[in-house]
């Protein structure tokens, strides 16, 4: 067990000084946008920054231990962190002790729940977020995160969960905005944007190569950083009303258990395990898009273990919930980071910069880190995902549209779990109306087609119905309707033929179906046959008494069956019309 | 609109005097069993004797206006009755006043969900209710309704609305035993059970035909009823401690809305719509039996418009919540009722028992009422139903064991949401890992099969996978691990080919999967094929940009492919090995 789980450590015994030395650049690129976004993402969570940064020691070094991606990216990211303040702020206010206790216990129930997810294969269950629900979630989490940065970019007090609260809140603050805090944050944000696509071009326009141009641009950062934190300091604008970073604890996090109480942990266990699928969907859509590009794989169960243990990490370390996030993956990638030591790299260097660096972050404005989310998330926003939905399927552009509308005027938690329930509603409608067609024989042929799309013959004492899907709960009640509903209209029927050649289970509702439907059929006199049943289907009837019930036969063919039924007819279609009266399909 | 509406009124054109008569006849032997019924249920429900008997006049008059099923027989039912008194419960203690607001409340709520089904159409939510989450609630409903009439039999204080409070209930209890009560109760019970089987057959000995000793034997509840009344009367009882039922008020209801709280709304909004579902699956699953019988057939979306009509005349009567019940409806039926005037006659004769019986009822002992409602609930009981379902499938025993266990432990409105939610996991476990089969090339032929099944020829360059199931977000996951993993680990392949012909949808999530799936073989050197592809499926993938951006082909066959693929390979397995290396599946 122990070696298997380690088993992705195989890289170890190959380890060369080249991989070395790449590992060590994409960490130290890693670090430097870590340091900002970490202490950025803290905030929007409502911690303290040094939260953000004890984020990305110990999980970092767990996730390098048992993840399976080679270049993952873990550690604080902007959605979690949102969710993380919804959950926290329902049972304690922003900065009461209570708040940041509930963010570590978030994080250890969702790391509990990943490892069993992971440990009892249940990683299926994140399956219930359908692409189109997750796609609404996280623009409509991006609009929620821009907007909760609106008070550190205007420096007054706009605030809120959601839109009916934030843009209220944003017109009665409207007079109290705080000049030197727009101006440094407008620049920062401008600087930021320009820079994702035009300081490489302008970094190579000095010289520089194409290769080392884009490496520098991920400097932007820390430029941005650098500079805001002078120019506060220098002109001493904290005394003059601009929020900083202030005292950040030097040295590592203490670790230990956080106080346990019951009532809590009930409190934040649905929300923790929403933080633990969503956290894991980012996670491992991230790490397969990368790994493909090498042609390497994820275990999906193996990498919610090692998220699991990760956010474990986090919730003994006073840090806060962490996944794998989009940018920072990105960058470690195209830095050339070749094995998770670069994880276990950028770890230490943060360990060394909170021992050595955290007097410097004094006087970093809070302006700057709200900057630093805007940019972040304004790449999550996909305002043309619910038009082309729409294009494609209107129940998924429904699903969509309900998520993305909860979650901005309800709440996040909300929002997805709205999503989740009308895709199973919509997915449960869309299963319980199965495609049934009623069967006729082709003339001169010993196949049988839709009777709506296809020349068919039919005999009137026979209804053939064939199902193309399998037969369980969802459709059994459609089926018994059909079957019901065509003895009722036709008087003559004695015979009722399902064909299951579309069959692949029969559950016990369907079972129970069947035999509802078999009993009522007797009871108006007509006779019940299956055909074309497939084997591992049989297997499973046999063990049941329904085949004993059953008051009519079970044929091998469609066609054998009309042969016993009405023999005339399969003979005279057979024979008289022979290949010539057959339509295409309406 | 309205002829459509009341369509089902076609009987009354034809109507002939021995149908009518027929139909009186039923009326009386079912208001014969209601009376006594009535009052047991609206007991059950802890509602005054009367809401019981409200709730057998205007809502059977507005079921026999609106409902398309011609016997069943609307009405207070034992499980709907045990659902109200769960949820009233909740939000009033019992006797209060609030309780029976809660409870016509629950009336109107369960009523308009139902008419809303039932006009847009959406009766299919009941089929989120699998035949063993139903069942197993029957039966936990039904040993609690049971056990909860264990202090109107002992005469004591017996209470809880769980086995965990009942049981300690009853020991503490014990000592407290009414005597009298208890002596009436089981006399009761027992001439209840023995005439179940016994009467009948008891009757005809005396010299009766089958057919009216059979009648008469559905008089043993009135003879329970008169017999028992007369011997409290007659000892003077009631004097002596036995509970009896005592005033009813003379005459009709009073009719009018309940006073509105819109807080007392949103509590009884989910145990309404629970309320609404398990009536209406209740009802619906009697009344196609019974239609069957005499090739008859309901409407669904009707039945729920009428059945919801019947509850909001039962909310604005000072009743009770009502359904379609089991035993009065075969009586019904069996009496020989022809037309729904069966059932607007019962509501007249009700209502001329409302007017003139009444004081009769009096003495009626609530020991009576108690056994009736056990030998009406013994008959719901399915003991055998878990291990038959066990040995069927696992699946659907898990999800009736949990409903079982949790109803029983924790409370039928939970057992019912677990029931549930287990049922949706385990259904999304299912369709989360379809079957997916790798394809080779049978020698001689140009079919193509499981490698896994049959002895094929295969290229390692071209991977040929079949999913065996529509493409939709439970399963889109899993197809993209399938297919990265296998990408992964054959270092040589080229080609990726995706045979459709068992896909007759690709939802939203799935496109994005396939797009995925696309990039990411781009990104690692893999063309990506589609063969099989249906003309539906296809005239929606066209509506999108995937087909432009698909690196490889959408071929017609799998033969086709893999021609334009692996020339060689079909060649050479097409001619030198024809027709005799094709091995049996596994």
């Amino acid at each position: 067990m122990l070696t298997r789980l380690f088993s992705n450590l195989d890289w170890v015994r190959g380890y060369s000084r080249a991989a070395f030395g790449n590992d060590l650049i994409a960490a130290l690129v890693v670090t430097i946008m870590l340091i900002p976004q970490g202490m950025a993402y803290a905030m929007l969570a409502g911690l303290p920054a040094q939260a953000g940064l004890y984020g990305a020691i110990l999980p970092l070094l767990l996730y390098a231990a048992l993840g399976t991606s080679r270049t993952l990216a873990v550690g604080p990211v902007a959605v979690v962190a949102l969710m993380t303040a919804a959950a926290a702020g329902e049972v304690a206010g922003l900065g009461e002790p209570g708040y940041h206790l509930a963010a570590l216990w978030i994080a250890l129930l969702s790391g509990a729940i990943m490892l069993v997810m992971g440990v009892f294969r249940l990683g299926f269950i994140a399956s219930f977020l359908s692409h189109p629900v997750i796609s609404g979630f996280i623009t409509a989490a991006g609009i929620l995160i821009a907007a909760s940065q609106l008070r550190h970019l205007l420096g007054n007090d706009t605030r809120g969960r959601t839109l009916p609260e934030l843009i209220p809140s944003f017109f009665t603050n409207l007079g109290s905005i705080h000049l030197p805090t727009l101006v440094l944050g407008l620049a920062v944000l401008t600087f930021l944007f320009w820079s994702r696509k035009g300081l490489a071009p302008a970094l190579r326009r000095t010289g520089l190569s194409a290769g080392v141009a884009g490496l520098l641009a991920k400097g932007a950062l820390l430029v941005a950083v650098v500079a805001s934190t002078l120019v506060v300091w220098a002109l001493g604008l904290a005394d003059r009303g601009v929020r900083v970073v202030g005292e950040i604890p030097r040295g590592l996090p203490e670790f230990g258990l956080p106080a346990f109480e019951l009532g809590l942990l009930q409190l934040l266990l649905v929300p923790a395990l929403m933080i633990a699928i969503v956290g894991y969907v980012e996670s491992i859509s991230i790490g397969q898009t990368l790994a493909a590009k090498r042609r390497q794989s994820l275990d999906p169960d193996r990498e919610l273990i090692a998220l699991g243990a990760a956010n474990l990490g986090a919730g003994v370390s006073n840090a806060m919930p962490v996944t794998g996030g989009l940018s920072r993956s990105i960058v470690n990638f195209d830095a050339g980071a070749e094995t998770p030591a670069a994880g276990a790299l950028t770890a230490l260097m943060i360990a060394a910069a909170l021992i050595f660096l955290t007097p410097l972050l004094y006087f970093l404005p809070s302006a700057t880190l709200a900057a630093i989310i805007v940019v972040a998330v304004a790449s999550l926003l996909d305002f043309r995902a619910l038009p082309r939905t729409f294009a494609y399927s209107r129940a998924d552009a429904a699903a969509m549209a309900a998520t993305i509308a909860v979650t901005l005027l309800i709440g996040v938690e909300e929002g997805l779990l709205a999503g989740v329930a009308l895709s199973l509603v919509l997915f449960l409608y869309r299963t319980s109306r199965p495609h049934m067609a009623v069967l006729g024989q082709v003339a001169g042929t010993e196949h049988f087609r839709n009777i709506e799309r296809h020349h068919v013959a039919t005999d009137p004492t026979v209804f053939a119905l064939r199902v193309d899907e399998s037969l369980y709960f969802p459709n059994a009640r459609a089926l018994e309707t059909r079957i019901l509903q065509a003895v009722a209209d036709n008087p003559d029927l004695k015979h009722v033929v399902l064909n299951c050649v579309a069959v692949n289970l029969i559950d016990a509702s369907a079972l129970e179906s069947l035999e509802e439907i078999n009993t009522r059929l007797r009871d108006g006199g007509v006779q019940f046959h299956l055909a074309e049943v497939k084997g591992p289907v049989m297997d499973r009837l046999k063990r049941t008494h329904f085949l004993d019930e059953l008051t009519g036969r079970v044929f091998l063919t469609q066609f054998d069956a009309l042969e016993a039924l009405s023999p005339a007819l399969t003979r005279d279609t057979l024979a008289s019309t022979r290949g010539n009266s057959f339509i295409a399909p309406a």
